[in-house]
């Protein structure tokens, strides 16, 4: 943009590049904090990291952004500019919707229910939990509330537009109704199909540096950029760093190197959407990830349409014999066959491909009439008793660890994010659906090694594209069609119910 | 302080924990990129670094700091909060005496100045060097009289006083005129000893992974707090970080223990000197520690005072035998004798103990000169050469590689620093002066593997005292006299003619 014919937009364009490289300096400290510090550094480090929140904070919130929003509105602008001066207003809007107030209220609240949730969960304590819990979900209807009443939206509908721009509860709704219908039914028949197979499980130990040696291997065939970023380890697998510097880690155990391989892999899937964002424009926020849910469907199109499918699977298997030396359970049928098993489960972070999205639709199913008012935070475990036995068939009365108490979202405070992790599933198989028809041979080729197939097209249709459309258009002009559940369905019969 | 009682110097106190909590970012930033960073995040990197360098700017010449300064000298303040007061002045005053323009002209000229700098030495270019370098020193010149203008010093001084508040050109010209003197008898005396001596040269190769784990034992022997510090790799050794977590580096080579040991042992001396400064004070001024010279004071006593020192060396040569295996160049009288070996040669950083103030003397009577207009850029080769001769014997006539293109100091126009070096020598050898006045029996306690002494006398005399006196009357109170260049003459002569 010519800044004399737009000065306004010049000066929003100004302020957002600034604002990216603090996120820059946020992210390294982030990362260090996780990787390298040692255990004193810790409170000089949550000054600092603080410090620079509010600095970001005061920044985003400066009152001549919103003169200068206005200002943009009227100028010349090309479509890139126009797509990012939306970007632009929609995070103006969400750092100015909510009083200082109630974000350190919230923030506070929720730090307090997380810290005592570390000691009540493994005690199984719900009584205890309830105790601060209250105070959250009392704080996140009044967030939700402010966001609704600045943006028009519902208030559930206005807490998941800052996770899945443009994508609302009735659009959820309509899918996750649909997966409900069928999702038990596929459940039984894969797991009775499956009751006839013959498994191995790869026998240990692993040692950590071939693990290591392992992952890097394959980051590099999954075409992972190590000039643009690094594997390391730390207790909590994350994916942080910055596009131009991707910091991905991993956790090892010797028993099994599989969840550090495949998590690897998934982390992979998000990497290679940030290191191929259009170099020209970071700094500005069209120039972002377009929203949770496509990064998702990035580290699902790697994780599970990708690496657990057969054709990848024989790619992996001489690398499993080349770092670990052979053994019967590096048959591809075999390692095929143990990463597809699919087994019911108490827990989201455990589940396979195809019990996952019961999780997330139980999830989606009682936060948002909990957000609504239509519930309070009492009616959770018969809720969820209820629908883990109709969606899984597990009792989960009185196991609260298991059950409600599982997860760290709703704890701090977070909804209206859970969604995202099905609607990238759906979004991955869509994608590979679209992949599929335009190369039948798909499958040979990955199974030759040619994995260039796969990439060119994310990196046409989505790497490419950032935050340029807005998610609805986006998964329309990649795949020729709206989301559509269809195709979740079709890749889980395919490789469950027809192997 | 009582922010009521004192408004102004609690706003200056708390501008300043700020700007603390923005240079720990730096320091990560930076650290990261020296040992961690992939090559395509650097341009980012650097836009990251330079945003934040903008921001602490902007930060330290905020035009209020004037106001609250002038404000907080009529206010109650008590003795801390005083010392606290004049070094934020200090600071406040060396952020404002600059203009911008003359900053950025200085920091371009130089940068380009290096980067030339970088082929023309190893093709010993000395007329090349020139054509940028002459600018280098115009701006130097201009800067030194804005700061003397400014601090009412001599131009020279006000360059010096930026490295070693409150000490003058006259005191330098007093001691190093007195080293000029004795020094090169003293070498000429300690070689012709020398040449009498078998010295044999231990053989490598010595792995990686064991000169690692001597390091990280020898720094645990030294009382460095690995859970508030690392020792990482870098290609140029440093020590950044914050003091609440210190970020030591080294480089290893496989041939050569000793340089990454003795080097990482300096390094740890600094690091002890920011662990230990008062956890209280930090975030304040006068919570840093005092001085570039009192730093390398406290690396110097680590490295040359106590670990070149033959009751140290008899505790290292058992790790070294557990690290690498045994061999006859391990008996401590031979390691004792090839760490003090003194060889005048070209290379400042190469230097041993005894002709190292020779370097920095000669850099001392050509830099000041140059700054004062006396001498021009033209005149350093022969300037150079002639200091050499006399003072180490040496004919440097057109070698420019290894003469006066050698350092990067100069290249990157930083005039005044050079004699923090040596200073820290004589701060050093006088420390231990009063440490065995006080402890007759230090080198037997050494030789015992007890350092506690040496510890405590530097916690309680130099790093709990971090900013809170003026260089002169810290070193008053912690010797019972000002700096005095007698003992480490005394030192050398102890050392290297009577042994």
């Amino acid at each position: 943009m010519n800044a004399t014919a737009a000065p306004a937009y010049a000066e929003l364009a100004r302020v957002y590049t600034r604002l990216y490289r603090y996120q820059h300096l946020g992210a390294i400290a982030g990362w260090d904090r996780n990787t390298m510090m040692p255990a004193k550094g810790n409170e000089a480090r949550a000054a600092a990291e603080a410090e620079l929140a509010a600095l970001i904070h005061r920044t985003r919130t400066d009152p001549r952004l919103g003169q200068w929003l206005e200002g943009a509105e009227r100028e010349p602008l090309d479509e890139l500019a126009r797509a990012n001066l939306r970007e632009i207003r929609r995070d103006w809007r969400e750092a100015n919707a909510l009083p200082e107030r109630l974000v350190e209220a919230k923030t506070l609240a929720g730090a307090r229910c997380e810290h005592a949730w570390r000691s009540q969960r493994p005690a199984n304590d719900w009584q205890g939990f309830l105790a601060n819990f209250r105070e959250v979900v009392k704080l996140a209807r009044e967030e939700a509330r402010l966001l609704a009443d600045d943006s028009g939206l519902a208030p559930y509908d206005a807490l998941m537009d800052r996770f899945e721009p443009g994508v609302r509860a009735a659009d959820i709704d309509r899918m996750f109704g649909a997966v409900r219908q069928w999702l038990p039914e596929l459940i039984a028949q894969a797991q009775a199909r499956q009751s006839r197979e013959q498994v191995m499980v790869p026998q240990g130990p692993f040692p950590v540096a071939a693990q290591r040696a392992l992952n890097r291997e394959v980051m590099t065939l999954l075409g992972f950029d190590f000039e643009a970023g690094r594997l390391d380890e730390s207790a909590h697998p994350f994916s942080g760093g910055v596009p131009e510097d991707l910091r991905l880690t991993t956790r090892y155990s010797e028993d099994d190197f599989a969840r550090s391989l495949l998590g690897t892999i998934h982390e992979t899937g998000h990497a290679r959407y940030e290191q191929n964002l259009p170099r020209g424009w970071l700094g500005q926020p069209v120039g972002n990830a377009r929203s949770f849910g496509i990064h998702e469907s990035q580290s699902l199109s790697f994780e599970m349409q990708l690496a657990r499918g057969r054709p990848f699977v024989g790619l992996l298997a001489p690398l499993l014999r080349k770092h670990f030396g052979d053994q019967p359970a590096f048959d591809p049928d075999n390692l095929y066959r143990l990463w597809t098993r699919v087994r019911p489960g108490f827990i989201r972070v455990d589940a396979d491909e195809v019990t996952y999205p019961a999780h997330v639709i139980l999830r989606y199913e009682i936060e948002r009439p909990l957000i609504e008012g239509d519930i309070e935070a009492e009616d959770i475990p018969g809720l969820w008793d209820e629908k883990m036995r109709s969606l899984l068939g597990l009792d989960t009365r009185g196991n609260y660890r298991d059950g409600c108490l599982q997860d760290v979202h709703w704890t701090e405070g977070a909804f209206g994010y859970f969604p995202s992790y099905t609607l990238g599933a759906m979004y991955a198989a869509q994608w590979f659906a679209a992949l599929r028809q335009k190369l039948p041979d798909l499958d040979a080729r990955i199974a030759a090694g040619d994995l260039e197939p796969v990439f060119g097209w994310m990196r046409e249709h989505i790497w490419s594209q950032a935050s340029f459309l807005e998610t609805p258009e986006l998964v329309r002009r990649a795949s020729g069609e709206a989301l559509n559940p269809r195709h979740f369905r079709a890749h889980l019969e395919r490789r469950y119910l027809r192997r």
